[in-house]
C-alpha cells in the first residue's frame, strides 16, 4: 500500500475489494445488532454512503441513536479495519443515482424509484486497523473529529 | 446445514471455519469500536469465551459498559452473523487451558501465565443471520433472552 498522509485514502486502500461491512446499530431498547452493507468508498469529506431499504431495523436503530460502527473484515488478507461514525438518513436522487448498481436491483425492485431506498451517510469520525506485527488495532489518524 | 431446533448448534454451524469475529464494544465516551478476535464455538450455556489481553480498550469499554455485538463475515460463502451479548470479565485458569491454542502464544507471551491474559465472557442474548433468498437478517430464535 503507498504511504499517503492522507486517511481518506489509506482507508479506502485498507477496505478496497471488501465486498460487505458490517455496519452496527443500537436498537431503541440499548442492545447492538449488525448487519451487511455493500461496501463503499469514502469520499473525500470522510463521509461513507451506503444504500439502504428504509423499512428496516437499521434505519429505526439510526433515527433513535445515530452511531454507528462499520466493521471490515477479509481473513485472506489479514485486513480488519473498524469506522467510528454517525449515521444520519438522507434522501437524494443524484447521490443515489451515483451510487447505483444494477446488482441492487434485487434489494429495490423498482430500482432507484423504489419508495423503499434511502441514503444512508456516515460520517467518519476515526478508524482503526489491524496491525498483524503489532498484535492490535492501531489508530489511522488524520481524521478531523476522532472520538 | 443440518436443520435443528437447538440454537446453539444452529449458530456454531453458521460460525465454523470464520477465523476472525469483529467484536464490538461501546468505549466509556460513548463511541463505537470493533477489534478482531478468535471465533470459538459456543458452549451448551449459549455461553462465548474469548481470550483477551487485560490492558486493552476493549476490556475497559466493556467495564464500563457489558453490551457487546459479535460480527462475524465470510464473503465466499455470503454468511453474515450477528449476534448480541452481554460481557463479562474472568479470571480462569482451568477455562483458558480448554480454549488454550499454541499460535494464541504470539499475543501471550508467557503462555497461560501471562498476566495480560484475561478471559471474556459473552452471554449471547440472541442472533441473527443474513437469508440471501430474503435479502435481509433473520432472527435466530430459541435463545433465552432475545433482545
Amino acid at each position: 500500500m503507498a504511504q499517503t498522509n492522507d486517511p481518506v485514502t489509506r482507508l479506502n486502500d485498507l477496505i478496497k475489494g471488501i465486498e460487505f461491512a458490517m455496519l452496527i446499530t443500537i436498537r431503541p431498547n440499548g442492545s447492538l445488532h449488525s448487519c451487511p452493507m455493500a461496501t463503499q468508498a469514502a469520499d473525500g469529506d470522510g463521509v461513507l454512503w451506503f444504500l439502504s431499504g428504509n423499512n428496516t431495523e437499521k434505519v429505526d436503530a439510526i433515527k433513535s441513536d445515530p452511531r454507528v460502527n462499520l466493521a471490515y473484515s477479509d481473513s485472506s488478507s489479514q485486513r480488519y479495519v473498524s469506522i467510528t461514525g454517525i449515521g444520519e438518513l438522507v434522501r437524494d436522487q443524484v447521490k443515489a443515482k451515483e451510487l447505483w448498481k444494477p446488482l441492487y436491483k434485487k434489494w429495490f425492485h423498482k430500482g432507484l424509484e423504489d419508495p423503499d431506498l434511502i441514503l444512508l451517510k456516515v460520517q467518519i469520525q476515526g478508524a482503526e486497523y489491524w496491525d498483524g506485527s503489532a498484535g492490535r488495532m492501531l489508530r489511522l489518524g488524520g481524521f478531523a473529529k476522532q472520538p
